[in-house]
């Protein structure tokens, strides 16, 4: 099929503020706009971050339009005196700055009606470039602004994150599809989740499959790997659906179930979704992994459907009292063993009276860690009273990763269970 | 005292990846970079994002070495295709990539060390601009490299969090230190975590504090809230730290309990040392926090000293069965009571033989809540078999924010328990 070539809208974003460069703030507004701009088939092809700096702010704005077609400035229209987004963007394209009479009416209404000390500071927002298209705030004092110039715009917005949700939804995003009519694109996109391969071999399993028309990228999220898959089509958002669903089919084909959930679908979320669709209830008994994946199954809501209870059985002496482990077994096997975890993991579920039984046991460091057994020795047990699965998984990473991992190796095992796919070797 | 004046060394940060021009991921390798220069008294003028793009790349390289003395790359330089920072920034020198055998080593080593299966790509990751300083990396298999020219230097490091914090530490400052000696000041720095004020409670709390030298930030970090101090003295490290030690002792002194950890404590790491220094033993219930309580604990190297059991006891049943708690307490005063939250206490203690029990009742929503116990409603109690402590929290938030500020407030209650300060309502 051939894709009609349409030149993506290129959009350069400024944020202004000193307390983005000494790192007080995390920048959030860049990665809102991106998400926006994206939905619309529009790529951000550079950000930037400056401080409250005349020089720095022209600076990047000359920079961000020597590169794209649209420039957004976010921060620095409030009141006080470090506030000098305006001056400076006026200054960049050798305007007057002049008050706006419907504006400063805004602004002095807003005062009015909720009983606020008007200061003559506050008329410092009604101030904008000559010629500026003034941007609605819904929810605040400081409007924002647009300039256009040789078909290029820059829009500049307050930097308050509520007030930048507003503003793009209702002002910007209605602004720049006027501007740039022809630059929307339909766009298909889809996150593929897997664990259990490295991000390389990911890459290498994929990388003959045909991606004509389609776009790959690779996300290490410890410790999974995501997988985004994007196909963009200038003319027909069902032939990108399509073309993306292809492309889908044979990349789940070769990763089979290393891939367990896709764009906003958690790990916890799936496998709770499978156990209340059977009506099945879980009981965990966890030694190495401390509550963790108690932790993530109680993360979705609902939880109490299915499970009944978590034992976090640190010591022998629960192991024994709480889930029946034979003292023998402990003795002779050892607390990290596969004797062990499959005996927790029948004991929690003969107890608990519960259809499955999902336990851990091992050494998650830095110490307790022996040559025959070293740190990231972990035994994973489900069983459903008839049959008991049980994997051993050699770890290395740190204590917080080695539990986080082993967390991730149990309820895939459980999900696999769940899906009919016999729990494998998880490497 | 007069300070002497020394001109701030000027940064720019570089960082690459499609995944941040989508909005797909929230950069924060910038403001952590950014903290991290501060605090050596530097200065961040300019951070860029731009997409794993050669051009981009070497444009953005260019515009932050026009602006400033030193510039850090973070992000593509993992195994696959998209990965492409190394090649921009050697194309950007004019320098030809060569394989440096150490670094080669270093990789395979890895691989072979933890059985993974060795693909030709990770090979990729031995491969440098000629005549880079490669920067070691300790915790994962792509190096960093720099290149110096014209009293100038760019750094390249991976994009991985956790990598780019161990990297930064271990290899970037000193390095930076090393070329830029002139640029460096005396620092001292303190970091106060709070919890149980909101933000601008804090701030309100030490407006009036004399902090002349000092600087303040202030840095919520859900549940907490963080304060950094700060002393610069461009000759006298001896008088930064006892300047800022009298501040530290005012803030202190006015937030009282409030104030839990320092630097790089946690609170689960904090109340664990004082578990072991006092020899207690302690238990857990879990009913709303789901096992996070329990998964904190054990985020502790050498937790089985102190924890012997945690319990989620999701189900009634499992709260009648193993902790003993009464039916008839379920039946009038509801799961989610004082009288069930002190009943679940005193079982776990008394079933695994502990100093103390510790346990939470609460609904964390989204469903399950009513007029006379809406959701976000938690009761968490802590016995020692002689005094009993019982507190009820109201929080709004959503299910997982319910969950960690419950597992918070029980882990404060705990450590002031410990530390001889009687547990108090914390708002």
């Amino acid at each position: 099929m051939a894709m009609e070539e349409i030149k993506s809208l290129q959009i350069g974003i400024v944020t202004v503020g000193n307390e983005l460069m000494s790192g007080r703030i995390q920048d959030t507004n860049t990665s809102f706009l991106a998400r926006q701009f994206q939905w619309q088939g529009w790529q951000v092809a550079v950000s930037l971050a400056v401080g409250d700096d005349e020089e720095m702010i022209a600076r990047a704005l000359a920079f961000c339009l020597s590169q794209t077609e649209a420039v957004i400035v976010t921060g620095g229209l409030g009141p006080t005196a470090d506030d000098i987004t305006t001056a400076a963007v006026a200054r960049a394209f050798q305007l007057p700055l002049v008050t706006d009479a419907g504006a400063l009416r805004h602004i002095r209404g807003i005062f009015s009606r909720y009983g606020l000390k008007w200061t003559d500071n506050n008329a410092k927002q009604a101030v904008f470039p000559q010629g500026a298209e003034i941007i609605a705030n819904p929810v605040g004092t400081a409007p924002g602004f647009a300039l256009r110039r040789e078909g290029r715009i820059v829009a500049v917005i307050p930097g308050v994150p509520a007030e930048v949700e507003r503003i793009t939804t209702e002002g910007l995003l209605p602004l720049l599809r006027r501007v740039f009519p022809g630059a929307s694109r339909h766009l298909a996109v889809r996150t593929l989740k897997t664990f259990g391969l490295s991000e390389a071999a990911v890459d290498q399993a994929v990388a003959d499959v045909d991606l004509s028309g389609a776009e790959i990228g690779f996300y290490p999220r410890f410790p999974e790997n995501h997988i985004v898959l994007s196909v963009r089509d200038g003319r027909d958002e069902a032939a990108a659906r399509a073309r993306l669903a292809v492309v889908e089919e044979e990349i789940c084909r070769r990763l089979g179930t290393h891939v367990f959930a896709r764009d906003e679908e958690t790990l916890e979320g799936v496998t709770a979704a499978l156990l209340r669709e059977q009506g099945r209830t879980i009981a965990v008994a966890e030694s190495c992994t401390g509550g963790l994946i108690t932790d993530r199954l109680t993360d979705v809501p609902g939880s109490s459907a299915y499970l009944e209870r978590g034992l976090v059985t640190y010591s022998n002496r629960s192991k024994v009292e709480l889930l029946g482990v034979p003292v023998t077994v402990l003795e002779t096997s050892g607390a990290v063993s596969e004797e062990t975890a499959c005996a927790m993991a029948a004991g929690v579920r003969d107890r608990a009276g519960t259809d499955l039984g999902l336990a851990t046991t091992g050494i998650a460091g830095p110490d307790g860690g022996s040559e025959a057994k070293p740190v990231g020795t972990v035994y994973i047990a489900l069983t459903d009273g008839v049959e008991t699965y049980c994997r051993k998984f050699s770890y290395r990473w740190n204590r917080r990763r080695i539990k986080v991992i082993a967390s991730q190796a149990a309820l895939l095992m459980l999900k696999r269970y769940l899906a009919g796919e016999p729990p494998a070797k998880i490497p």
